[in-house]
């Protein structure tokens, strides 16, 4: 694995914090708490532990726990909070944004032995599961009792329901059935003084108290560390067509976005992908599909529900909508199969792109008929920088992920680009009344670009309401806070 | 107006707090800040602002402030935190949790006079608004231009868009379309201490920082004062059916409930009620309908969407659903006026209660399947306590506004078995997964009661919040904390 030597190390050496090592003692009493087999410091687990998905960036923990019980995480953050030592919680480590990363050493605390579904509630279309469970399998036990659990991210393979509470994470689903804010009514979280509290009831309506759920979904594991979860789920559509449009002009296809909606109609997914992005993921996923030359732009449309008539309706609408921004001929996926292979074709992106080069992923967000100004402004900020930009992302809802790909850019060309180049996207973002990340999270890696949209009051805020639930700072530290909070947005020089 | 002099004036002195008065020097700046005209200090003021629509309290307060600008708030906050003085907002005082009571006197900031609808973006389908605009009249605006706010609670020709974010406000649609929370994108508030933050960004998706936006809604007016608001909207729905399901069996009605979602349909209303209900309803309203003798309780449900004949589908549906309940004849409203009568007698129980008898009104929630076992409970509650109970309301989201009336009881028994049964009640709530508030806030009447559903450490962790945000403790004080936080739930003896 290549290690980044960049402006990252520069910042965690700069930053003065006093945490303690993990020494004997320490480690003794996490044995204690977990069990022997739950504590691990061998240099193979310090390095799968050290990285996540975020970039090539590695960060050493001192060691790596798997309570297996929401009590021995309380324990485990009781003897961290006390000992100040640094605990990083961690699912799947599928995160963009650098979440699971042990910025200080310290612990790194695994839920992935939290893994059981405790139940699936027919009667109240409820779930509680422990955060280790990984979304797919989630998915699959509820959707075989005919239910659903909309939130979709693209690592629904892998990654954990716990990680994907503490991003907030969305995918493609979310522009008709919200992200995974909206399908969590109730956590238990071990706190960092080493409680544990639940956060609302199991209802679906709440006026009892500060929202705490809420507070804590998208926290990235800084306030607290969930250790079970109460989900609702809604009955599972029956139905859904698949429609690939391909636009000769991507800003048309973003300009279609809003129209959609504007047409009366909420698709079930509303993807759009960059003619780069499409040719990345068919040569990675090795799929064959004939894309015509002057093709600068696909979106992918999904329409769900239970009446086959009616989304037909819906994809004769939304097809004429379509039409008048001067799409290609529309796709309508007509098997299983072919649905299948075009969402594996947006799905593959990512790894695509990440396969290709050295790459920083923005998840820029915008409303959503701010998309054309975005997408264009991106181009011209990296015309003007001198970096490929490749977009594509969840055009429904204004999110557009933004892959900067270094390819043969020297060293100095990229350190000198790169940073002012992402502070111009992020202000524009702003300037469209956006922000900096729809669905990724700020973790380690956007946490200096804070200041492009949170004033020194706001930050300030939040800083407080972290010191109210972490009054040491042990809590995955060195996350969403940026490091510098002045008049300047951002100054890495 | 009569004043109620029991437990909670008791409550009011135990406590101790310090705040200054109100001295005309103080009156001579918020004359400055507001202008003359919108400083009141007139007896008449007093009176109405002393009150809102909550039971018959009354808390008079000093001085009543209309600022016009969200600075003008700012300011008004700046200069009561410098100077301890107590600031209770209040929106048109339709709350039922007494959110608006100036229990300590000081000042009430009314937002009356921040009354614009700002924008409305067709592009985006978002809304930009004042906190004074009447939810009705925000609703007509949009409906106009094709677009849907669904957050509908009985008051809404004449509540404002801002007390419905502070008590996080329901209604009818919330079973299908979620309550205030799920609609408010971004919020401008003014803090304690005189800034002006604007809590998220005008997008769909967010995971940049913490959540603060949903840490306003719902708050109560105790972490700040919202200024401006952007809300999502939606589509309008072009048809909604109605239809009444009468029962000779309440609990059979309630059985009925999920049972409906659980056969896959998510309709737009399904409200409850008791017989006591709809004929003290009928009485109220004059609205003339027949009722067979045996029925005992009522359904009220509404389906909407773009599909005639989709709609048709589901009531038959639902029917089927109704009928394997034992359900007496179903009744589908054939025309605005008969879908109008139907909605106008759901939404005058309230008023009609009111005007009946003193009374309380307890706003229980549970997951939706355990409704059955929440009736059966109030009622044997009831009876063990000797009130009579009148319960309606949002069945479909498992939320229950039971009615304790007075009718001929004694002040001596009322004053003695008042607590002790809504604390049995509540701790059912509990007990079945449920809260003790699903719409309408914890505020005054019901802060005592927190311990039933939170240990002292979910308190604790909510304080700090509080104190983060207002040190000085002037934003609404004396509201959602309880006076006691101990092992006893309640001690109010």
């Amino acid at each position: 694995m290549s290690r980044q030597t960049g402006w990252s190390y520069f910042l965690s050496f700069a930053i003065s914090m006093k945490f303690n090592k993990v020494n004997n003692s320490i480690l003794s009493e996490l044995r204690s708490i977990c069990g022997n087999k739950n504590v691990q410091t061998d240099s193979d687990s310090v390095n799968r532990y050290g990285s996540d998905e975020t970039e090539d960036l590695f960060f050493a923990p001192e060691v790596i726990v798997f309570p297996e019980t929401a009590e021995q995480v309380a324990t485990v953050l009781k003897l961290a909070n006390e000992n100040s030592i640094p605990v990083t919680p961690r699912g799947a480590g599928t995160g963009l944004s650098g979440g699971a990363l042990p910025i200080f050493g310290g612990i790194v605390l695994s839920v992935a032995k939290l893994n059981k579904i405790i139940s699936i509630d027919e009667q109240n279309l409820q779930a509680v599961v422990e955060p280790g469970v990984i979304n797919q399998d989630f998915r699959t036990a509820v959707e075989a009792k005919g239910l659903f659990y909309p939130p979709d991210p693209a690592s629904l393979g892998s990654c954990f329901l716990g990680g994907n509470l503490a991003e907030n994470a969305g995918g493609p689903k979310a522009v008709k059935y919200g992200v995974t804010k909206d399908y969590v009514l109730n956590c238990r979280v071990a706190l960092a003084t080493g409680e544990l509290i639940w956060t609302g009831a199991n209802v679906l309506k709440n006026a009892t108290g500060y929202n705490l759920t809420q507070l804590f979904i998208g926290s990235e594991g800084t306030l607290g560390i969930i250790t079970e979860i109460v989900f609702r789920l809604i009955p599972k559509p029956q139905h859904n067509l698949l429609m690939l449009v391909p636009f000769s002009s991507a800003e048309n296809a973003c300009e279609a976005v809003s129209a959609v909606f504007r047409a009366g109609i909420t698709p079930s997914a509303l993807e759009f992908m960059e003619r780069d992005a499409i040719d990345f993921a068919m040569k990675y996923a090795d799929v064959q599909f004939t894309v015509k030359e002057h093709i600068k732009a696909h979106l992918l449309v999904e329409v769900d529900g239970n009446d086959p008539q009616v989304l037909m309706n819906e994809c004769e609408k939304i097809s004429t909508v379509m039409e008048s921004f001067d799409c290609d001929d529309i796709i309508l996926a007509d098997s299983s199969a072919q649905k299948a292979e075009l969402w594996k074709l947006r799905k593959q992106v990512a790894v695509a792109v990440k396969s290709h080069s050295i790459y920083k992923e923005e998840d820029t967000v915008v409303p959503r008929a701010s998309l054309p100004l975005l997408l264009k402004g991106v181009k011209e900020i990296g015309s003007r920088f001198r970096f490929r930009t490749i977009c594509y992302g969840h055009a429904g809802d204004g999110n557009l992920h933004v892959n900067i790909i270094r390819e043969n850019m020297s060293d100095a060309e990229w350190n000198k680009n790169i940073i002012p180049g992402i502070t111009e996207i992020f202000r524009l973002c702003k300037a469209l009344g956006g922000t900096i990340s729809g669905e990724h999270g700020i973790g380690w890696v956007q946490k200096n670009f804070l200041p492009i949209v949170f004033d020194p009051v706001q930050i300030e805020i939040q800083k407080k309401i972290k010191q109210a639930f972490d009054p040491n700072g042990i809590l995955n530290p060195g996350k969403i806070f940026p490091d510098y909070c002045g008049s300047t947005p951002v100054s890495f020089s």
